[in-house]
């Protein structure tokens, strides 16, 4: 297939990759030329006027804003897209977005899958991503070559857009809190003069456990924090679930303190470490130790 | 090995019989004589004043208040404790009790191990609880093959009275949060229509999951809410974290937002029933409706 590909960060590129690699042409295109470069070395094509109509189009950029202008604004790729095309829309949005964006394909002909994805850069480099998807059975016959190229699990959660940015939202709530949660954990048990390492591990074989304890707390007692997932992430993902919850008229207390613990963090100036590092701002506002880089 | 047991809850019971089945004489009190009764038909004893001296005394009450009391109080049972014999305490306490009851103890001649309890009353019937201990050589070293009997994994966590409990709080901190988030997570779901059982299936493969995720959402799937473990443990044991951390200086507004909201599910009349009814407290607020038993 002919695919565009908008947004080669650290998700995109690795599915852009991945496709790729698989066989399908590729043009990709991304702010950053470097990432388009990264993208023609693994075989692809950098997006330009004179690239072919295509059959699909992937957009993995940061968030709604952006995917709006990407797929229908002035220089939009949607008008690129041949008819009966699909778009497969990656960023993390609310179903309320992602209705209204398959609305807009529908009136140029062209099919949508509401495909927000999970399982980090590394599972997106390897074509093992997990995509919490929705759509018509056009959209997911149409769009099925490249999800088995960039997923382990496609999670088939509806027949219109809408579920699969809901279900993204309840896991980004969960996963946030759970990061929250970790960081303050870690913070305490410091404050209790307890060996982190081997609380890890205790935790670990505990009920207090959690995907993103076992994922994360890990970076704390090396105390390396490069960002593999940035604390800036989830100022905008817990800030989707709030909207979305808002509108429904519920309140959610934890993930709301959860929200405001990242934003402060990334007020504090650790918006670009690795999400992990929330550990140092809790820990930090009442001068617990942490393990230091060795 | 002759051992006095106190409390024979739904924790307590299960470890009691598991003792006297693996060969040790039991001799068990509580408050509800049909508790004894219990262990009586699983060959062990009522503790009367006839009872001989014990080689080991297991205090498996709520709280401090009740251990304090059992183990040094007016009627306390470490007096029928023979000398060098050794005190297994279990509730959820804060470290700094802990190390005071060990000292206690070390006035009588007597061991302590710090000893808090995490899995489950199956666990706890089977033999397969994880214990968090900690205490002297000496007394880990007495409290052997009752550790044997009662555990799969014991993780010892020190030299003294303390760290024990201090694992045990960072645990509750990080269980108490999860239960909560997941209940957030399930009455979002829901707001959005979300199918919660396949909400369940997705999250459980998902970066959002947590032991506790996968452990209590059944129960809300099922409308089943008997007790296996009751709202009411949450505003004790997260209010132990809360007391610790604010010795230590430490704020937790997330695990601070969690204990708010079991607060006031306890006070809405929800304390005995399980604690994934947080789900129904918070979906409630907002009109929100979940499965119904079938």
């Amino acid at each position: 297939m002919i695919v565009h590909f908008a947004g080669l960060g650290s998700m995109g590129l690795g599915m852009a990759c991945t496709l790729a690699r698989a066989g399908h042409t590729v043009h990709g295109t991304d702010l950053s030329p470097g990432q388009v470069d990264e993208l023609r070395a693994a075989g692809g094509h950098a997006l330009t006027a004179a690239s072919d109509h295509a059959d699909a189009l992937v957009c993995v950029v940061l968030n709604a804003d952006q995917t709006r202008s990407v797929l229908f604004g002035d220089d939009g790729l949607a008008r690129r897209l041949r008819p009966g095309g699909v778009i497969l829309s990656c960023a993390t949005v609310t179903p309320a977005f992602a209705i209204e964006m398959e609305a807009q394909a529908a009136k140029a002909e062209h099919l949508y899958l509401d495909a927000p994805i999970s399982g980090g850069a590394a599972k997106a480099a390897n074509g093992k991503l997990s995509i919490m998807a929705s759509g018509t059975a056009a959209a997911f016959d149409a769009a099925q070559p490249l999800l088995d190229a960039m997923a382990e699990t496609v999670h088939k959660l509806g027949e219109r857009a809408g579920p699969g940015s809901a279900m993204k939202a309840v896991n980004q709530l969960l996963a946030g809190t759970h990061i929250a949660a970790m960081a303050e954990a870690l913070a305490f048990a410091a404050s209790q003069n307890l060996d982190l390492a081997r609380t890890v591990e205790v935790i670990s074989a505990s009920a207090g456990t959690s995907w993103m304890f076992e994922n994360r707390a890990p970076h704390v007692i090396e105390a390396d924090y490069a960002p593999r997932s940035s604390i800036d992430i989830w100022p905008k993902d817990l800030g989707i679930v709030q909207g979305i919850a808002e509108d429904a008229g519920l309140l959610l207390p934890v993930a709301t303190a959860a929200l405001a613990q990242f934003r402060a963090a990334s007020a504090a100036g650790l918006g670009k470490e690795d999400d992990a590092a929330l550990t140092k701002h809790i820990a930090g506002q009442s001068g617990i130790a942490l393990p230091e880089k060795k």
